[in-house]
């Protein structure tokens, strides 16, 4: 590996690697969004699937297929399929949280309208599922199932768990696994089966994905609140104006005084939520070392992403993999 | 068959003659629905699943599953599938229509939330998904997974065309396919692939609950302009309101005058309405016959589902499917 190779970042090498996959996904994907009498759907799903999203899951079907020898095409389907469960999903988040800015841009629901994101975010929940019958697959077909029932079960948690400072950290990871993990799991999961991977390998490549996940969205929540609108395409703070209970907000509350709980009942629990809060709230995560707590478990599921993956070939592509998992917590290292 | 039996509603005589099989779908129905950790999804679900619905779709599953001799039970999942496919399509239906109302009580969205109703919906359509998965028919897949994208689509065609006068007859065709149509197609047909029928049986019963369901639309958009909020579980003239191009509307602006399509124009195209506006609009489809040749549409529709039934086996469901189709537009009749 060359000096420039290596200071490319592990997603842009696992994407030079799979660009001409890449690109039978992309065409199958515009393929497959298009919509001959309701122009309504490609234009919004455009608007999302082409805002330069990062293209991260059907890279890991991509790439979990190849490093296990596939050679057929069905792992292009998968990769679209995953592609459109992801987009479908955030197009019924940004309802849910009433988001207006996704990857940088004005949301669907705030350029069109909420009843537009939901149905096209339906109408692509139907596509990806046609696209999987065609892999003519049923274990393939039960994990997406499985994975879509645990998404959505996980959107609800999350909805109710939003303003219960009780929340404790099991919780947690079932909202975490239902909003990132259980596609991330999934995709890598569905790459290994249809490539014919060994059982041990394809657990393998499903542990992966739901550690890399779960290391994933703790970075995501940790960002929340300390990174900018720039550099994470959403507003610092957004996760304490939503009264999410993030792990760091639950690990500060585990830890919390009489007075630092009142201030956590208020803030999240009633959203009684004043100037200040969001900086106080801050201190308080500091103080109780909630933030270090995060981000050590953060990197422990990076390793574990790590070290899933020695059951699998060697292989460029596994190598790749294991660096991404390291580089989806060096921006908390 | 006795008086007491004749004088019977064929949905009752259907639900008579399948109750063992109905009572194997509600309780799969109670386990399904159900969520350890998010006690707000069986909350939601209950309220709609059991606010006594016909259950239509699920007995035309059964039905036709029994009809062609089924022995096993898949056909009990599979009337599962259909009912919580129908049931996630009322959640999003009714924040996308901003419903109040709904088999005259108040909707999910008004008790709970939007959030709430859009991502139950999710949680049960993932549900059926697991579901279909379980009967390890790739053909009863693809159907329904057909289905759902009709569906769908539908849906966001029937959001644009809603305020749009030029709405064709053709367009309206599609977008009842998508609200009722669809499903009731692919409930009557995955009946008789689980239970094996004869491929010119399998399309026979797609028909038969293709046209059922156009003939049931028809009817329920005749209803909105003229039944009550007693008999039909929503009030009078919701369309109007919601400015959808129904029938009867179609009929009515492709014959109006000037004055007639300016009074369109400003109703159902800008939303501008006013009172009597209704009743104007009630006089007009009564003035151009239009009402009379949306019922004539619905009893062709009616026939053609009958008709369709002929080359199915001789057995009591049969006559009570015929009779069915018959009931469905006798309210107009």
């Amino acid at each position: 590996m060359g000096l420039d190779e290596a200071a490319q970042k592990p997603h842009d090498r696992l994407a030079a690697w799979l660009a001409q996959d890449m690109e039978a996904v992309n065409a199958l994907i515009r393929t497959r969004m298009a919509s001959e009498h309701a122009p309504r759907i490609p234009e919004v799903t455009a608007h999302l699937v082409e805002a330069g999203g990062k293209r991260l899951r059907p890279m890991l079907t991509l790439a979990a297929a190849r490093l296990c020898g596939y050679q057929g095409d069905h792992h292009v389907r998968l990769a679209a399929t995953v592609e459109f469960i992801h987009t479908a999903t955030l197009l019924h988040d940004d309802v849910v949280d009433e988001s207006e800015r996704r990857r940088g841009r004005p949301t669907a629901n705030l350029l069109w309208d909420n009843k537009s994101s939901v149905l096209v975010g339906d109408y692509l929940f139907a596509r990806s599922f046609q696209l999987m019958v065609e892999t003519g697959s049923l274990r393939v077909l039960d994990i997406l199932a499985n994975a879509s029932a645990v998404i959505a079960e996980g959107e609800v948690l999350q909805l109710t768990a939003a303003q219960d400072i009780t929340t404790t950290e099991a919780i947690y990871l079932q909202v975490v696994r239902g909003k990132t993990a259980a596609l991330f799991a999934a995709a890598t999961e569905v790459g290994g089966v249809i490539a014919a991977a060994t059982e041990e390998q394809v657990q393998a490549l499903r542990h992966y994905g739901d550690a890399l996940g779960i290391a994933f969205q703790i970075v995501d929540d940790l960002l929340d609140y300390g990174g900018t609108a720039a550099t994470i395409g959403k507003n610092t703070g957004d996760d304490f104006r939503e009264r999410k209970l993030t792990l760091p907000v639950i690990k500060a509350i585990a830890k919390a005084d009489a007075e630092e709980r009142a201030f956590w009942a208020r803030t999240i629990g009633k959203g009684d939520q004043r100037d200040g809060d969001l900086d106080h709230a801050i201190a308080l995560m500091s103080r109780h070392g909630a933030m270090e707590d995060a981000r050590q478990q953060a990197l422990d599921w990076a390793a574990q992403a790590r070290d899933a993956l020695h059951v699998l070939p060697d292989h460029p592509l596994r190598a790749m993999l294991s660096d991404l998992a390291a580089y989806v917590v060096a921006r908390i290292n």
